[in-house]
């Protein structure tokens, strides 16, 4: 059989205007090739730094673009980040940030969340800082409430939490009003704000950006020379080119239909197909769904016998601290999966829960 | 005045080929754009690791191409700078070399050149790693002969020595016959290779790569990908476009001859221009000559009264562990002064080293 992958988050290669960004590539290089082709600002490419820097009223010096918006999170922590720090984060979170305040020898600590996302009464402050993707979050799908958000923004604006705000997927929301950032809502104070282009223009282009106060910045950029002394700028050359193109808008709203039929196609098969007792998280937009199995359901046990029967999916222990959680769910990515895919993947996932498990091997 | 930087070791825009890399960068993206603009491998975009590989005689997974070759050496000095280690360099050596060895705890101890490269006899081993850049350096200009790179690479064989080889320069050859690497020398053992696209296609692509034993290759994919993910594919793309259509070597004779240039009239220059008690390395190749002043003069000083003057270079002391050496030397860089203000530049120099000192300013 051919596995059905829910692991990866990826958006489908229908979803990359290749077109488009062939000619962006050309047209930006033969504009102003001297510049794109050496050396250059560490903080980025200058147009569209000055670009970002008016999308979210800010000076260009509050503004580091970096080779894909997981750069900028691993400069923030190795200058953030002392070992034994506490560093707060979701939980479930995106495993990669866990790793990255690991590795930087920091300790992070979930906060519990709900369909509202994370609960504000739970942060046990002080940390280095909170991170956290309050929309269409990585891996659970759920979106923190304004109410949250305000708390949050709040408690960032007295000065008692650094927030580290993650939002490579607002922008591909299927349905539902669009919410304030933390950020806006902190009017900046206290928050670092993280962008992708991965999500809405193309992840092999690794175009994201740090809006951040410009001390902190000036840090960043000291640690950047050192590390890669300039990022790609044919890159963000390109992606510079594809906004002034004013290409943005509509190639948001054609991934965004593209997407919004998988999510659908994954809801409704979930809907039909799972026995009582699963449950799982209704997002209005974004990549993932989290799924919690049944009481007594191992992830990991179901995960291997999924591999045998062709569908996979991440187990949810993944997204948290190592034995913090995560051991009876799932989460399943519906944007690289057809439709049609995404159906057949999710009728193997029920016949995987209502099969008796599998007898333990003989060793 | 306008100021002459014989500071800045970048190439001169005339040697960016920006015609045929606006093409190639549309050209690779209409060719294999579905797989360019997703996320992918983080060793590096397929076919130019390949292409890597072939060039080196190695397999695809002993090679790792990175956002720049510094980004690579950035991964190396993680994985294998422990706090407290000896890490050996050549005095002078590359300045952001010396800071990523020191960012990571490392102890940088400054091997003694003279115009034939490093000496073997006085490197203190043991040590975590040599890093040398064994032809045309940074800072010097030198190059290491044949029979030295001979010993280092026994060495290496022995398992006596892990040797960094940084080799951005070697195309970038004027005169005289090229020599071996010591990874060829060492056919590969004990060694680790780094090569850069920035001199010989165009440094803002951030093209350069590692060729290294698979264990190691596989360590630095695991912190890289805890890091960027996948490095930025459309500018290795891009190169692997150029080399395709065998653009390569005509561009590095198109460089080679517009550099040489430069390097004739730096070199003609100091010897018209400079007063008795300057030396300077006469390189075959690169970017850079190293220039030592008279004895009892203070490059820092000079550079102050440089700047008023309309001349700078980078001070010697910065190529060196604090306090180490260089107080009376000076980089100087003509890759991307034009021949004329090379002459200009040269004459200012002159000029203040012929000037008493400026008297001290009373505090």
């Amino acid at each position: 059989v051919d596995t059905i992958a829910f692991t990866r988050g990826v958006p489908a290669p229908e979803c990359l205007p290749v077109e488009a960004l062939a000619d962006c590539a050309r047209a930006a290089v033969e504009r102003d090739g001297a510049t794109i082709l050496n050396y250059g600002p560490v903080a980025g490419y200058g147009p569209l730094r000055e670009w970002v820097a008016e999308r979210h009223g800010v000076t260009p010096d509050q503004v580091l673009v970096t080779n894909g918006s997981l750069q900028g999170l691993s400069l923030l922590a190795a200058v953030l980040v002392d070992p034994g720090t506490r560093v707060l984060v979701e939980g479930p979170t995106y495993d990669r940030a866990l790793h990255i305040v690991a590795r930087h020898g920091g300790e992070p600590h979930a906060v519990s969340m709900d369909d509202d996302g994370l609960d504000p009464d739970a942060l046990e402050l002080p940390a280095a800082f909170l991170y956290t993707i309050p929309t269409f979050q990585n891996p659970s799908g759920r979106t923190l409430s304004l109410e949250r958000r305000r708390r949050l923004a709040e408690l960032a604006r007295e000065g008692r939490l650094l927030v580290v705000e993650d939002d490579p997927y607002s922008l591909v929301r299927y349905e539902g009003e669009p919410l304030p950032s933390i950020y806006q809502l902190a009017e900046g104070e206290g928050v670092v704000y993280s962008f992708s282009f991965s999500k809405i223009v193309a992840p092999g282009l690794r175009v994201g950006y740090l809006v951040a106060p410009v001390e902190l910045v000036s840090r960043l950029e000291a640690l950047a020379v050192q590390t890669y002394l300039t990022p790609a700028l044919l890159p963000q050359a390109t992606v510079h080119e594809f906004v002034s193109r004013e290409l943005l808008e509509s190639n948001v709203a054609r991934v965004v239909g593209l997407l919004r039929e998988r999510r659908d196609a994954m809801l409704e098969a979930l809907e039909a197909d799972l026995p009582d007792g699963a449950s799982w998280s209704r997002p209005q937009g974004g990549y993932f769904t989290w799924l919690d199995f049944s009481e007594g359901t191992d992830a990991a046990e179901l995960l291997a016998r999924g591999e045998e029967q062709g569908v996979t999916f991440v187990a949810g222990r993944d997204f948290f601290p190592p034995g913090r959680g995560g051991d009876g769910s799932a989460r399943l990515a519906y944007s690289f999966v057809s439709p049609a895919e995404i159906r057949i993947g999710a009728a193997r996932l029920a016949a995987l829960l209502r099969e008796p498990r599998s007898s333990p091997v003989p060793v």
